[in-house]
């Protein structure tokens, strides 16, 4: 942590401030300048995250040093973590694919579009038992029913099962059936679930919250890893900003900065992030070009009838075309898919 | 709904369209222009928002004509709500104060800024015992123990207790204990948590989310009021900009928006919309003249010593100080508090 | 500036870094922590300023102690600057009211508006006669033949003139008519035309950018006083968000934050910042509020015919309405209007 | 445009607007629904764009059918426009590469540079004479003097020469030693020097403003294209947003947008939406993969030197190798480079 205090800061407060910083264990070292004292503090910084520093009418500004996660940190672990559950890994050369409907719809529907995206390259189903949605009229999700469903998708293809949880009470259900439990955008810091998603055995698709900074993002994934869960995916699936063509403004930079900061490996959702079925295969060719490690696409085989997402749903024959073109571009970067 | 279709629409399209909407029980009224075909769906609309328009090829957009809310609008119901919670009134002429501590750090500390706060004006008494921290490693409140002091502080004050939920399976334990329960901004999309408080028959006060627009605001709250709770205070706490100085941008407008869109009341929280004590007065007057009903405040009588957010904390002296100047201006804009 | 080293900076590293430091004129101050060593420098830290430090790769950050504007800042100047054109002062106790329509439209129209608004308590007189136009089908104003009618008015009314300039060629051409040059949002960073307006011996209305957070704002005020003009007014017009019910989200926390930063004194738009007419007096009472020094407001008498921003325009009865509330606020804050 | 009139409204209010619409030669439909009356206009709505619908008091909302541009829009013309200035061709299947310092430092530094990205593949040289810098105090070009070392670097190269263009008074300067002619992303809505250089014979590089939303973006460049000149390249560049590890936001998702709403070619600059060097090489392949026609990106021999933006250049072995790595993705997706 390096303090910055005000032109007006006395000696006296120079050293009240010291005191402080001695009592919690640290050093400061005091740095005077011609117009600032600048204040470095030796030691562990975390413990000064709790001090209201600001409050200090003659501290100007405080700046930290490291950055505010440690166990989802490139540095604490420098080795990409892979990510394994049934046939789905993510983080190794090859480039996975994980497909399907927004929403689980019925047993016959989520069977018959789980065997297409495997017969064209997919090795996790996506499905939605439980949806959040913006409005309280809209679709909610099939719920447990839609979670049976999905189980006999996988019987019949061997997918490993995506599906998200909302609520904490819901977890050990979820996870009874799925083989990753998704936490959406919506909840990227709920951070109750975070902790009850944490304590569960199954790997974790964790979403970037729609409005949140590289920062926070890695700061709430620190939560289900200090609970025990490192089995981690993140999802960078749109950010918010001024535009509006597209639904979200897909944040690609976040890749390879990712990369740099995070031993997680990083998946990316070009459905959400564009929220147009035409712009899914160009922003899923970026995404493999700058470094994803998976893609999750939402393919479903009547988008007009869709009871969610419909018009950012892709058809079968287009997914299989998509996973054709994600081959080539993956081998021009050196991986496969 | 407007339906505008793309120049390359055929008439076949246009009757495939039709037909669907009249399957739906809708008429579609087709406006032939030059250079677009448009058409006004009459009818219930909501009946189209499960309907992927979107994905067939020939629909350049879709406008929706109602707002996507019902029961908070104020076309619904033309007069303000007022919520009462023990002597906690908001949304009639007098305006009221909420103020305390950031988090509850033991029964002393709460019991006597309880007591200072009532002393300066205030009818309801604010305090954390579940905090949402964006860290794992910063306090997360005292729980349980918290909610007792919060009582101890009531019982000593006759204050109204306003603190938060996290998570859908404490939503009775806090229930017991609270007189208002606050759902904080990063909740305002767990709906699994507002489906709860919607049960609940405790008032509510209902936080926007960092980065959420008014629209999805509204319909957040439309999950609680469509459970059967229309006791319901709206809270702008401030959303996240290009600006960093300030913790969050105050998004003041939404005062005199929101009483156009909504019948629900209005509260403003200074405090987090700043980030830091200094600005906590002028944007607490600021608030009063533009509208606010209420405002909510964080008063601790040692800042520096605070276990969160210390910094944007004013001491129970200020506080007094802050209330004056809020009379005067109430009375300026024809009102009191 | 305080240089952080990430973990893998060597010794030889960080002998080559203090060398080119010491090269510059400054001393670093190495500081080695456990995890980090960090580098205060003492000295003039706008000599780094272009150093591409981070190009280093063994450099992790580079944090300034120093805010980047000078001239600009309170610290330079403890007393706030009051700029005066003809009757129009703004930066005392008595708050300050500019108003008129958005483009002059014609001399009958203008003197018409100018005479109602001076009735009424304003002290200068806006309007456009280069308008800046986000389409090019749109009027564009009146040009020269604008600044006449606005002289007219002028004339008329002993009203000072607020009027835009768009193009370094038309800085003469509109300080020969104007008394105060406002250098509009879209214009914030055309840096050549702000060399040229601080080299006009004119007060300039200085307004922010759309998406600019205010250090932006301030470095490019410093661009108008580095010349030489110290009679500049900032203006908060609203900025970018997610939220769009209003034009833009004004930021009225700019007000007491730009207060403390600089001696400029600090004018609002809430026409700009609303775009509807009728969030215009909530809006204006709450930037008396929080201690703005000035309003700039549109006032047209046939809204509904006017050439630009009729939506946002008020009509003369209404401001004069505004202008009572206005002075009912600003005496709840000590001052007048 | 889609007028929507609000429950309140009258038979004589929808009168008088029908009356006001057909005055202007268009024919309003009027459309009963329950809870609204909308009214569709056809004809061209651009006569309504001066019409400040939203100042009548029963009007509710008021939607644009058509886009607001016109000239640039791929419905007016389909085939993609192709830019060329000497060897420089953008909008074919090569991709083009543009590269070179932030600055031009010096005619010994220009030409070294110039030559090493011819060698590695570019066929345009970038390098800024006249520069837009954030503070006055930094270091702000060589002026005319930049521009006559870029012009001996396309002599000893052969290079077509890309640079900027700030101020009106010098188009026409810029334009007697530059191949095209750049105008920045702070420029973009300086609307007299869109319409100088919309009367210059020069190609033009046109930057996305930094909160430019690409609605606004468009009908900027119909400023250019409304004065004469289509030679017209877009270029994205990184938009601000929430995130702030990289210097902007990269927003890819408009190359897909972009070229199905335009017929101009879209370049993009990964150096400007990184600012970071390491950052260059994944966001460019993910450029290409995604459909950009060209790349402009920042080369210096001493990035540690720079007078600007070093942080984000690379050296010139690191752009050979990025041109290669660009090759192959080119091929993965059909085109060359």
């Amino acid at each position: 942590m390096i303090i910055v205090l005000k032109p007006k800061a006395t000696e006296k407060d120079i050293q009240r401030l010291c005191t402080r910083i001695k009592e919690l264990g640290l050093s400061p070292h005091v740095s005077r300048g011609k117009e600032r004292t600048v204040i470095p503090v030796i030691g562990d910084e975390r413990k000064l995250e709790n001090v209201a520093l600001m409050s200090y009418p003659f501290v100007e500004k405080v700046m930290a040093v490291l950055a505010p996660f440690k166990l989802v940190s490139r540095e604490s672990r420098p080795r990409t973590t892979v990510v394994r559950a049934r046939g789905l890994v993510v983080g190794e050369k090859k480039i996975a694919l994980i497909a399907g409907p927004c929403s689980v719809e019925g047993e016959a529907m989520i069977v018959r579009i789980a065997k297409a995206v495997k017969k064209a390259g997919a090795t996790a189903l996506r499905g939605g038992a439980f949806k959040p949605r913006t409005s309280p009229y809209s679709f909610q999700g099939l719920g447990e029913e839609g979670l049976r469903h999905l189980a006999a998708a996988r019987q019949a293809t061997g997918l490993a099962v995506v599906t998200e949880v909302l609520d904490t009470r819901d977890v050990e259900l979820v996870a009874r059936y799925a083989d990753v439990l998704q936490v959406g955008a919506r909840n990227m810091q709920n951070f109750e679930l975070l902790k009850e998603v944490g304590m569960s055995r199954r790997p974790v698709l964790f979403k970037r919250g729609i409005s949140a900074n590289l920062k926070e993002y890695l700061q709430a994934a620190e939560y289900i890893l200090s609970r025990g869960n490192d089995q981690v995916m993140l999802c960078e699936r749109g950010v918010r900003s001024v535009e509006d063509y597209a639904r979200n403004t897909f944040d690609l930079n976040a890749v390879p900065i990712l990369k740099e900061l995070t031993h997680l490996p990083i998946v990316t959702d070009p459905s959400q992030a564009t929220g147009k079925y035409s712009w899914v295969e160009p922003m899923s060719l970026a995404s493999v070009a700058c470094g994803a490690d998976a893609l999750i696409i939402e393919v479903h085989d009547r988008p007009e009838a869709a009871k969610s997402d419909g018009e950012q749903s892709i058809l079968p024959a287009r997914f299989a075309r998509l996973v054709r073109a994600v081959r080539r571009v993956a081998r021009a970067v050196g991986r496969t898919a």
